[in-house]
């Protein structure tokens, strides 16, 4: 069912994703409650409303859930079981519980892939020191230790070889429950990024080639330069993702590109994507607006690209002085963020290109 | 002075104008505050915050006023008085008092738009039924009564031939003071958007060609198919009009063009403009950015136009489905209005075309 015009939507999550799907709700017509634990955060102060609450408070977060017509969210550590207890509860919540399942765990979120047909880079899971070092074998000398949960903009990671101290190394990383994943020698980054709409329909914005630096994404362009059938095959993989996850709304897919050519997928955000920033200024429909759509039950939007794109982060004090940080004649969007801390997602720049 | 990022902008007016304004201020990183007598308004649902009071309520407003790092304003009617109070307590109102004044009373504007070098269709002060009769007369036996204040959408006015009955014709207007226009035979309507920063730099957008049902604007399409020429006079005028009164921010100029591609002005705006609501979506920079831009000392972005555009304003219950009643492909912005009265602006959709 289309939500009318008007209606509210809820955003669990005050950052600036929650920020700029809030913007594209209004534009939209309706209207907008933001749930986070934090006053002032970038995204309450452009929503009518906003309730400060701890996303595992099940009746606070209920109470406010059932003054929203649907609700989604714009993180992918939004509690499991918050999610559940809503459903429960019969309130709306779309993408739903599965999708951030998977993303909360890189080893659910592999075998996920896996089960899907989509490859990955080999891993093994690890719950302690000797498997570890058995993993470390196992994968021919080294690999990158990743804990299941919480790790994100390559924190919680460790890159290892045989013969580094697997006892100093697993505990490093809080002695979590970890996965140990294979060193893949890819050539490039890219990303998918995906809509689906509760009837099913699914449109795949154009790939983008993604550059990190030291875990961060740094700079996002389009067209990759990728050649097409590694696109089409990282298009086909998010879009049968998003199906076999029955998700609603914007999904982001990552992929490794190697060599041949071949795709080992990375890593999967159940929501819009810092590598679809450019999509607002550089497609008929942005990420933000788009999600928006398919969460209100509304007809996706054309996800046609008009120009060519560059899109960089505006990291700390960058975002002080974006006109000297950005090239000339970008689009600057700045978060609203209080505190320009050293590497802290400040806002972006997108240039384009006819 | 450039206003930092994270500075708070003031917006006098809560409807659709300050909506877009309010959306664009916090894509660049401002937070904004809203000042206006109702509740649940339009551009408060989008804002960090909201203030109710009256636009005369000197305290109230210098109170506000105290809390943003600049004001503006959304629409010609806010009191002058009220800007002047605050500006004489040392605040920074941009545009200022007089862009205010000229578009506040027809016959001022008129006047002024005169003394700049700036052609008005001829026009008679009326201020009571014996002026009207003689007015008339001068005019060649017919004209169009305009009430000097207060008029917009073509409400406030009334079409006359000589032998109407003037007495009459003068109380249904309310008996205010009135300017009575000659009827030009124009051969359609055009208006330019021009933003000027406080350094005086002007930039002026492609000129688009504007059509009108029953005096209230219902497409503007772009390119305008006027001549070259005409158009750079209409440029050249509101450029010109916009240093005139030494304007910070976006400024409207509407302008009849006659068959010989001559012109007359017929309206100032002094603010964002409907006729200019394509051009978030078909050039670089669209005119609420360009206007927060201005009156944050930031400097203007490029009014380069991408497109063809044609846009059109969603009208009461069209609203409702406006998928059925934009062209398809359409980018849809509504407005979050509450009521879809018969012909009140609810929202509006751009077509792009390569």
């Amino acid at each position: 069912m289309m939500l009318p015009v008007g209606a509210k939507i809820g955003i669990i999550g005050g950052g600036q994703l929650g920020r700029m799907l809030a913007v594209a709700a209004a534009r939209l017509g309706f209207d907008v409650s933001i749930y986070c634990p934090e006053a002032d955060c970038p995204a309450g102060r452009v929503a009518q409303q906003q309730t400060i609450g701890r996303y595992d408070h099940l009746p606070s977060v209920l109470d406010w859930a059932r003054s929203c017509d649907v609700v989604t969210y714009e993180f992918e550590n939004v509690p499991v079981d918050t999610v559940h207890y809503l459903v429960s509860s019969g309130c709306d919540v779309r993408p739903g519980a599965r999708s951030l399942e998977i993303a909360q765990d890189r080893l659910a979120e592999k075998a996920f892939l896996r089960d899907a047909g989509i490859e990955t880079a080999p891993y093994v899971a690890v719950n302690g020191p000797q498997d570890l070092a058995r993993a470390l074998t196992q994968l021919g000398g080294a690999g990158i230790l990743k804990t299941r949960r919480e790790g994100y903009d390559g924190k919680g990671q460790l890159r290892l070889v045989s013969g580094d101290d697997c006892e100093a190394a697993f505990s490093r990383l809080k002695a979590q429950p970890s996965i140990l994943e294979a060193i893949v020698p890819f050539s490039c980054e890219i990303s998918a990024i995906v809509a689906r709409s509760i009837t099913g329909e699914s449109l795949c914005y154009d790939i983008p080639r993604n550059h990190h630096v030291e875990g961060v994404l740094s700079r996002s362009s389009v067209p990759s330069g990728v050649d097409q059938t590694t696109e089409a095959k990282a298009r086909e993989a998010a879009i049968c993702l998003a199906a076999a996850l029955d998700h609603v709304g914007v999904l982001a897919l990552e992929f490794f590109v190697l060599a041949d050519g071949s795709l080992l997928a990375n890593e999967v955000a159940p929501r819009v994507h810092n590598s679809g920033h450019w999509t607002p200024e550089a497609c008929r429909t942005g990420q933000f607006e788009q999600h928006i759509r398919a969460v209100a039950g509304w007809p996706l939007g054309s996800v046609e690209r008009k120009y060519r794109a560059e899109m960089g982060n505006l990291l700390g004090h960058e975002a002080l002085a974006p006109f000297e940080a950005a090239p000339a004649g970008s689009v600057i969007t700045l978060y609203g963020k209080r505190e320009a801390k050293a590497g802290r997602k400040m806002g972006h720049w997108v240039r384009l290109v006819d």
